[in-house]
């Protein structure tokens, strides 16, 4: 018998971003939380804590993949810290360790990040990020979420 | 107000082992379990799946640290999978994000460990395995545990 | 006494490609190595072998950085190959090695190394690739080479 | 036509070394050299900086694999920087790019790279350094760069 895994949400997107972007971080954490999902992402400030605070206030868990050494690097809703020490390289492992993404805003590493996962054939979806090919736009976060999930649950990850 | 951030323990040791091994891999995931801390592992076969069973035995939950980008290529008592996809190199993000580790047995890839252990002054004991100097020597699973856990919470990690 | 050490040029784009694109990639090799520059690269096929091959046929260096732990996974123009075993991850290695970079044509492995070197703040020339703010656009192999040696130049790297 | 790749040589020892491992290395550096190889080795202080000062006296060249972002963190006699940015798991690559090493007393770092080149079966020879089964031990600087090229010229690598 395998154990059934949880899913596991990459949420992406800058370590520094206005109260906007922050909301709707915050909103898609807690819409992850809900759902069961375990959220992913780096660890830092911006997005990466407005999500990982979203989705510990609904008693889910945050997983801080984090470009450094030291777990003191990590913010302060995250549960569980890889401390890689690879640096930006780290993108990739947030990427390729979720089952589908969603990129909130963001600046170029984020943009690294989308391209990893349409390289990989991830689901993502965007809110107010990249205008690229293959990101699904969406406009509230609870869309996202949604969006993301229905994805996810009809293919077979 | 900083979560309080559950222990991260590392078990390390070769993809195959004899039967004597694995239930020393069993035994020190469970008592890692017992103590409500997380566990862990390269994700694959050996003393990771036997260690992860476990845990997951006891309510407790493993971390795969993969190599490759393949969820499916983490054994299945794996409950958190990250698919690093960084190869050999994965050996020191399974160190560096662990606050103490445990060595079983264990081959080249274990030595690698061990080292990387030691160069990042991490808490490392062991059971049947290298002999390398810093390294602390353990019989059984249970003292195994004990004496890592005695170790990290004397310091303030 | 310093040695001088000599400029490092990275050239990225898809492994595979057409005629046109392998073209530009081919002179990009050519008028790099002109100029005393090494070529850093990916190592594999398409834009990454056409202007190995450019840079070799005037005496000059390929490396090859692949993302494989197998020399042979490298093209037959390379004449130094980094075999890193991290994947995708190597993407970040190509670009931080770099003094400057130029894109030719280039799928979503591009756009992350594009991505990588805005945020590292790496001058980027592109020739038929991504339009993204920061790059700077040029239309010939001549004009990309010049354009970013001069820029290059004038900083102080 | 494939090009005759030439040899590439690991050199690994610790970044700070006593004046006779100092030796060593920039003897190793020069027989090196003189058969026409590459020199491959992170880059920093200690072994690394004496067999780089070794092979670049007499005309090798000698290619740094650092751990940082920062090509001021290699050594002056770094002929081409490889920046890497992912911290110890450099240690990696340098191994698997390596086609035979050469390690020279050093500490929980070298001792990695030992590791690492004996799991990917890479032909090692030791001066002075770690006792772990597979090392080949010789006593002096040609005795040792001898002993290696013939066993990687007796392969078919």
């Amino acid at each position: 018998m395998k154990m059934k895994r949880r899913l596991q949400i990459g949420v992406i997107g800058a370590s520094h971003c206005d109260s906007e972007i922050a909301e709707l971080a915050y909103q898609v954490g807690r819409e992850i939380g809900k759902r069961g999902a375990i959220l992913l992402c780096g660890g830092l400030g911006g997005v990466m804590e407005s999500s990982a605070r979203g989705i510990s206030e609904v008693g889910g868990i945050a997983i801080g993949i984090i470009p450094t050494y030291s777990k003191d690097d990590a913010n302060k809703f995250i549960g569980i810290t890889i401390t890689t020490g690879i640096g930006h390289a780290r993108n990739v492992i947030i990427v390729s360790s979720s089952d589908g993404l969603i990129a909130i805003g963001g600046e170029y590493g984020t943009l690294s990040e989308i391209a990893f996962a349409l390289k990989m054939n991830k689901p993502i979806v965007g809110l107010k990020t990249w205008d690229i090919p293959g990101i699904i736009k969406t406009s509230t976060a609870t869309e996202a979420v949604e969006t993301l999930f229905e994805i996810i649950n009809k293919g077979d990850r």
